[in-house]
């Protein structure tokens, strides 16, 4: 492995000087590179870019730091893309399907639903274990629909499963909510889950799919799943899986001061479970600044390197999904999430602070200091493109 | 003391005996007792009764246990008070004047408000340090009623109050609560609190006087006033103290098993309180099973004493407020709130736990045991009746 990483870093490093006399390598990757080199006379697929979305790119729903005008610069004029980046937010609720194509209204670039990776897309992976079982999911927006996206027959949001236990919540004749019930929606009739499933059947685990609306139901109802082995009012030592998309404590949100994430929410309700139970909660949290989403975001972007020739994917490049990027480049504006996620990932994870959302700091922040501190997603970008000889 | 009590309890063993031939003594302690004993028969005011309301009266809004029968024995054919009683519920959200006409229908007796003491009851006692001050109150109900009922001239909810904050709650998009602001509703124009004042004035205190419906909007708005010196977006290490009516974990309503109560509330926001901020969460909760709600109690029963000789109130009666009781019954379907309180408090409290709320048990419970466990609230006010000779 260490050679092979060297060869491509003797590449880039000749590529950067633009020189077109090249060192001796053979293998397939180089050929790759200089392929790509040849094309676009700088280093190409050589690196790549993940963005945070909120606080970096947006607030609420209002870009922020020049974001469209940035990413523009990583499309050619024909409005394919360029270089390879990703969204790689905590953030949820919606299909990745959905949120590509809001952010492409939003930003006026074309956004393909792949570069759109949120808390919840590592879900994916778990289709295998629980496709035909069945399983809660809550958060704000539609987390059933999302967990139906991606396969699962049988997820239900927590809204339509507390629907089926009358008194579950003493606090709904204060609440005057909507309750929502779209994966069923989206559902032919054939496809739902009967009532009676969800009455008789063992809830096999439970998604955090994105920020929970109601705390005080879920917390409730997720306390009665999990003590009870899945089927409230049932007596059981087995806890089914608790599964978390994220566990940002604080984020950055259009309030000035940062807001409570899904951290806070999985503190709550831990902190509760571990009072009325005699076993601790046992649970599994995914997003920044876990180590594997980063591992995730690098495998993504290799799939996007072909793309980054006009979409011409002749045999080499098609080689290409297997090379090592030189640099990828996280921007974030949250040090303890983005910063410190890109630092545990290590190489080939550059670090880029905003001062745009939940870093305000004059200088780089101490406990979790970025390989570089700029203002804006903007200037971020101008800085990424200035580096690799590609402004 | 030793001497006073015991002279009393020789009268009540006199009394049981319904003999008319009394020991000497020359305290009017002893005449009232007389008094009373000539009038009744039987030992009168020598012993009260304090009924927890959830899951020994009722559950949700339905009489359990033969309630309105058991309380019914509390009165004279006049429909006159005969043995002092009242509730003492952690539960709360609307004034006592309101609770006890709307317990009066239910169970069909008449009650009186000082009859009925809440969670947030003992709030009336911090009137002085908070009256011209900024407070906020939370909870179901009207929180915010409560303490302008009991005097507080600036109190607002926490639903008025995030009101005036665009964007403190990141959720509210995704609720449609219906926000009441029945505290200024109350109030004639020239006495609500102006908007200027909750923009620019800080925060003194904060009072949870019923459980919270808004998990997560009252744990956001709470933890920035709290971690700001009582005004959002400021800086300050002054925490405005929080006050909480009860702090029961778990309580017995509708649903088969017990629901979360504002103890849960107060974990989780302690829990995530004092992982976004460097001092430590401090706060007072009320209610059950603080030995001050057992004592008020105790002195809001003598008060009734009086009551119990057909509103006669002559001079030897008056002098019975100052009374001590032989015994204190209270009733209550939770070990660790009732049992556990009513124990603490000792002398003159017995304790009875029936098995129509929280506790099942066939037996006692084994960390909190009461003195006498019965069935239902109608089985305890026999045993009580019985055991004083008064069936």
């Amino acid at each position: 492995m260490k050679f092979h990483m060297n060869s491509i870093r003797t590449v880039s490093r000749v590529l950067r000087n633009r020189s077109p006399s090249l060192q001796l390598h053979s293998n397939h990757v180089l050929t790759a590179q200089l392929h790509s080199s040849s094309k676009q006379t700088n280093r190409g697929g050589s690196f790549g870019i993940a963005f945070d979305i909120d606080g970096v790119i947006l607030r609420g729903h209002t870009p922020i730091g020049d974001s469209p005008k940035a990413l523009r610069r990583l499309y050619h004029d024909s409005g394919s893309l360029k270089i390879p980046y990703l969204f790689l937010t905590n953030g949820g609720g919606i299909p990745e399907s959905r949120r590509a194509s809001d952010l492409s209204q939003i930003l006026g670039v074309n956004i393909d639903p792949i570069q759109v990776v949120q808390g919840h897309s590592p879900f994916k992976n778990l289709l295998k274990r629980y496709e035909n079982e069945l399983v809660v999911a809550t958060g704000k927006g539609e987390p059933a629909v999302v967990m139906c996206e991606y396969g699962f027959k049988k997820a239900i949001s927590l809204d339509e499963y507390a629907s089926y236990f009358n008194n579950i919540d003493p606090l709904s004749p204060y609440k005057l909510w909507t309750t929502k019930q779209p994966c069923n929606e989206q559902r032919s009739s054939s496809e739902s889950v009967p009532s009676f499933v969800v009455a008789s059947e063992r809830v096999k685990a439970a998604f955090v799919v994105s920020d929970p609306v109601d705390w005080s139901r879920d917390i409730q109802v997720l306390c009665d799943i999990l003590r009870s082995g899945g089927l409230p009012g049932e007596k059981s030592d087995h806890q089914p899986h608790m599964y978390f998309a994220a566990d940002d404590l604080e984020y950055q949100a259009v309030f000035p001061s940062e807001r409570l994430g899904m951290g806070a929410f999985r503190i709550a309700l831990e902190s509760i479970f571990n009072r009325i139970h005699h076993k601790p909660l046992e649970y599994t949290s995914f997003g920044k600044p876990n180590p594997s989403v980063f591992k995730n975001a690098e495998s993504i972007l290799k799939q996007l390197q072909p793309l980054t020739n006009d979409g011409d994917l002749n045999e080499d490049n098609k080689d290409m999904k297997l090379n090592h990027f030189e640099t990828l480049y996280m921007i974030g504006d949250n040090p303890s999430v983005d910063i410190k996620g890109a630092r545990q990932a290590g190489y080939p994870w550059f670090s880029i602070l905003t001062r745009t959302g939940v870093f305000r700091g004059k200088e780089n922040h101490t406990e979790y200091p970025a390989d570089q501190v700029v203002d804006t997603v903007e200037e971020a970008v101008e800085f990424i493109l200035q580096r690799e000889g590609n402004a």
